[in-house]
């Protein structure tokens, strides 16, 4: 127990267990072990203790860490309430009542407020790691995909064609933000509580300086009482997670409509399906089921944080200690879901020509008609009302636009000619538009090589 | 694996740790084993299998529910990805190939439904007991504070007298509420999926009436589709336990307020305290921090389980996996947070006398001169603004309401006489209150009578 | 203003329009003059004051209900706080003075609690109506398409067959659950708080019982502190409507996917789609996109209240001025998308053959096989192997279960026989089922009568 | 209605009043207009349309925008279903049939993303500069309370003594992050989604570098079908919103606690305080609660559209249009309780003296005498617990720090000698603190001087 000179009985054992972190905050041990040792390091250089005993304390932690790493040393979770305790009496048994100099001048307000700042910045770019590898993949196979063409749905209704490495790279832009996201928190993380105190410093000459450039940060933070109380850098992480989710989440619905037997066009492997308890038929898309269903979790998580910290009077409040499951929860959950996401797409199989058929001379080519007679001088409100009759047209008679005559849409108006014709051509569609971010196959292509450069 | 006929590579290893639910779901065990025996005996009895294996397959489901018990076998969370396959390995290992006859005409589907509305029934149970409990405390401490006066609060503001029994009361209304939602819930998921299959029924005379009744439900669900979809009865579960932490959420937020060194009213024991790793004064209302801060926790849980089942098509979707741990934890983290505020208020020291000496000619007596004048017929809106002059006056002269004298207030109001002074005395201030429902010792007392009766 | 006597300066223009109620608490002004008569009723009947006063107050109080009736008056938003205010204020021009005693013994917080109630008792019955007439509509969908056979779905991959009536029951069930949830909520809002003041009741002996049973209440409620800041009852209102959308939510998924071209299964009416300004030939089913997405809304305001009731001290605190918004919110929203679908689902268009080419002799068919295996003794495990391994012999091939013959099948196990074959044929697929509760037709008929006498 | 060649039937009526979004939607005309004449601007350089039609349009979105602005002409609700629609339809009205070129090669799709986008853009800018004169009214506070001594706690505690100023400028660090934030936001939010069409460019030579650098935006953007369906920039401002109100809720939190009798630090003014309708005495921090209570409205926001965007296929899905309400509210609510917080702060009364007398010889000076020991070569825990039993010792006689005599301490331990008594001098103790960052006078001025320099 870090306190208890004033006490007279003893915490209750229900209110310890119910109070106890230290089955998650072991997540951090090697982030607390790092500021310690800082921390240790600097009161031996300003002489607040002696440099041997600076030594001591450092040789001994860094032995903990080597224990943790090789699993030879586990606090035990019934005797400690938190890894900061457990690890203090670990420096104990190694080194004796030296270790008793490690807390000098910190509370565990600033330790864990440097913990947590430590691991968010080292996961923030794990994640960037992560989400360059799942870009490589999708770039790979919308490569092997500029030829083909899909329906491009708004309204889950077939709206235009494009290519399915046009679909692809939208993901890609997709991924793009979130790696800017999670660099800026990793900025927006990078000041240094630890000499904060429990709320308001010190007075030790403590070298805040030293330990934040020792660990790393970019500077000391400027105020002892936000210090201890700030979280705004795990909300910005757990909105960053969640975006991140809503991402996969889309992708997920869609892979699950597209592995539809009525939809066929995409065929999961067997390494990344599941089938049924019951009915001996079923390959089902459970990985993109489950990552549309973590979404809500990851979404919980943010609300957890943000309803938890409303309210609070600066500086410390318990309640803060319901930061770190939510924290690492939802890095758990969003890496594995990149992670699974990567694998599914590395080894999907495409159908690549199940489209083909569908839309020559599909109603989704109708706006390339519609601009046909804009540049005609028709303007585009009636141009729109013409083509909107003809499909109208069309469709009583359960026809298509393939199938319709010159001599049928001069009816309509007279300023058709045969050029008109070219514009229900499902092979030659996409080359005819016209504008950057386009799915046109030459426009994707730059696209394509433009990714491929920024990835070295 | 529970399934595999139809595929020809494995899943991919950390597919397979992505995708289990054994961490968790172990947690129903003993419902799922309960519900596999109702449905075995079922098999029996209506010849689909033999009755000597439907004995076979019930001893050896009752032999692992022992194990269980006895933590003497403990599924292997590398291996299986859920308990239900879990422990169909398990009956393989003890009964050998007869162990396969269990899962006839069954889908997890509509086991795990079963599973689920077993435990929520059980868990709905566990709770109000609980609650009852904690009334028994609340009770007791209400009973010893009859006449504890202490000021009532609007916007934190003193507005008007009260009785810390009366204050006290005012929780035991709300935790009868949750009783009440509790039960109704308890109601709500008492029908019996089992026989649903996987959404679909069976071409199998499966009696769902005899396995419904042999575990305890009301009546066999309606709807196949709807019977393994549904999970209206776990959101309402996490409503209910939201609402639950509200409360509790409400009385932290009091409890720390009160044990403020300006408040001074409470004093927590020192098994419901902790203290500072730094400051060696510190002793701090951490357990009613925590489950205020925990409250976002639970309320998080709702959102998740929420968002994720939103626009899920029917039937079944493997998202819905993702429905247990929300419910898990949200019952232990309301469960304990009950039981740790039944330890804190069992503990408590008030102190009584607290408020008295502020209170005597305080200006939370005022609405009761005003009533006064409304009973010498002046009309209430003149009252009120009669008294508020007189407020001012005295605030800008430091002085309050005992300080008056008649002929002072005369001069705002010549209806004023001896008796108006009677409303400036504290001591019979509560006794004067005539409504029911109000702190008037009288009706607090009846009230309290009133629970302990319903207690019983 | 209803205060201020105190107050030596005005409020602050944008702090009055910042705190103002008025534009969203106008909604109740007919339940706040329903609780405002009953409380003058009541102060003449116990003489408070006198009878002459009382009908004076009541007759203009029910001149202002006809005025805001006809829109003859409107409140000032400018002026008034609140809607209270500003009766009152009108209550004043219209009768004079007597207008100050409408308030005697009455706080804005007993009042505004006892509008909240009484609004949500009756919004409670009307969405009660409005379920019934929705189940209606399904019903008569359903008795039309009780041999409508569709794929039954889990994972979105085509698990077993169904008929589309089965389908639409599912659904009945769900909005059942809807009724009883607000029948239920209707109860627990049946207390009376008026007369608790503004936390402790009053020193006038105001007649509790009266009013509430001229309001219609059950009782009055217990506490006074407890009834001027409880807001449960809103919170399980908002849940309710939260879970209502939720069902809305999944079915116009559905009806999303069912329109699309590949699943060709729904036809909406011209009346509940729309176009596109740039697609001339584009249909969309934009209502059910906007149920869909308007469940996102009343989850969050379901989080709001939660999130800002979470820690407040009793009793009254500004805060919970709240609660309105989003329970008007979540009110309009769900009932309007409950009447919408209801005008989607009656005048929808069904392609009932749609499937029955695809499930002739489908995949969909193969737990009916695995069952027919069981009965012929075989453990339902290695039934579903083998079963598995049919289909995976005839995917490889690009077959189906309609093609196997016989004497393939004897390989996989001799027990096959003739009668087996039968389990392939779509056309008596459903009425092989034996179970309660599944798409069997005779059942469907027998849970459609259930449903329609229910009705009457 | 922009569309309706292929239709046979209207709209019914409740569901253009179901999906209507014109009530919200006229909040981004000015962007709308501006997107328009920007995009006609350049259908006429590039030749789509001729020049004259698009000076001839330009004048008219010009006139249309003056209209609005004198509120001359206001769009007809009943009639159109958005603010697209209502201003072609007005431009009809003005220019006739040349009107119909406008929405050449456009769709709403892009339309709107870009209105939101040049939306979001200005807001970030109101947000940012507001938030400076927030700072601007905190410094000013904060540089007349250098010398307020008050406690600082955590756990609600006294913990440590600061100043108020110390105090004040943690909520500085604050608006500066939530400045950041904003600003990030805006620079996220800078690319320009024009010329995307409704999901896949279009046939028309659009120069969509043209319209970027016109409207302001750094460039195009890079993917069509992203460009219609990315709201990840509203979902950033909202979440930026969220954590800003979170801010303003502790704060609000504190003002609430201080202005308690209890507390008496803070005394509101009367423009910001609200009065009882019934109690004639008080005076309440109504604008604090309200700002607290919002809080759970602007969260509610972000949960709304995450929930809503999850699981959303591409491309443009009508659900998106739920993305405009939580957009307008959680600015508005977030912009007017940082100009509320303002006035609040600007003209509050505070008790400078409130805390000296208590803080005298106070137990929160214990930590100091704990860090006296350590410089004296006591390893802290052991200072720590040597404290912490005079803290119980004096308690347990109900004295204080500075009641304590030198040799009472030397019982506790010998080394301690005269200057150990100085720490307990409340008048010095700020100015023994040695770290940066902590509430040492000379720091805080510091800080106050780097924060002026900064706001120049």
């Amino acid at each position: 127990m870090l306190w208890g000179g004033r006490f007279s009985k003893n915490l209750d054992p229900d209110a310890l267990s119910f109070s106890s972190s230290l089955s998650f905050d072991i997540n951090f041990a090697a982030e607390d072990i790092e500021g310690s040792i800082a921390h240790a390091e600097m009161l031996g250089k300003t002489g607040i203790i002696p440099e041997a005993d600076s030594q001591l304390i450092t040789d001994g932690l860094n032995k903990i860490s080597k224990e943790i790493h090789e699993q030879s040393w586990k606090p035990d979770a019934e005797k400690f309430e938190d890894i900061h305790s457990a690890i203090e009496a670990r420096l104990y048994e190694l080194i004796g009542e030296t270790a008793g100099k490690l807390h000098t001048g910190r509370s565990r307000n600033d330790q864990v407020s440097t913990d947590l700042r430590l691991w968010v910045k080292k996961r923030c770019g794990n994640i960037i790691s992560l989400l360059h590898e799942v870009q490589k993949t999708f770039l790979e196979l919308a490569e092997d995909n500029i030829n083909t063409i899909i329906p491009g749905y708004t309204h889950l209704q077939r709206a235009q064609p494009v290519s399915f490495a046009h679909h692809l790279l939208a993901y890609i832009e997709m991924f793009e933000r979130d790696k800017q996201r999670f660099s800026i928190i990793k900025k927006l993380s990078d000041e240094s509580p630890l000499g904060s105190g429990a709320l308001a410093g010190s007075t030790l000459p403590l070298d805040r300086n030293f330990t934040a450039a020792r660990l790393g940060f970019k500077n000391p933070s400027g105020n002892s009482l936000d210090a201890v109380s700030d979280r705004d850098f795990i909300l910005d992480f757990l909105n960053a997670c969640s975006i991140g989710m809503i991402h996969l989440s889309r992708l997920s619905e869609e892979i699950i409509i597209w592995s539809s037997t009525e939809w066929k066009f995409l065929k999961l492997s067997d390494e990344f399906s599941t089938g049924s308890s019951l009915m001996p038929q079923k390959k089902n898309p459970d990985m993109a089921e489950l990552i549309r269903g973590k979404t809500g979790r990851v979404l919980g998580n943010y609300i957890s944080l943000s309803t938890t910290i409303k309210g609070l009077p600066l500086s410390y409040n318990r309640d803060l200690q319901e930061d770190k499951e939510p924290l690492f929860d939802s890095f758990n959950t969003y890496f594995n879901s990149l992670d699974i996401m990567r694998g599914m797409i590395g080894t999907v199989h495409v159908n690549k020509d199940r489209f083909i058929k569908d839309l020559a001379g599909d109603f989704s080519l109708a706006t390339d008609a519609a601009d046909w007679l804009v540049l005609k001088g028709i303007p585009f409100r009636k141009a729109h009302e013409i083509i909107g009759s003809i499909v109208k047209y069309l469709e009583d008679q359960d026809r298509n636009l393939s199938d319709v005559s010159l001599a049928e849409l001069k009816k309509f108006n007279p300023v058709f000619d045969e050029t008109a014709m070219d514009c229900f051509n499902i092979h030659t569609a996409l080359f005819r538009k016209k504008t950057l971010g386009s799915p046109n196959p030459d426009f994707v292509k730059e696209r394509i090589n433009y990714w491929k450069q920024k990835q070295e």
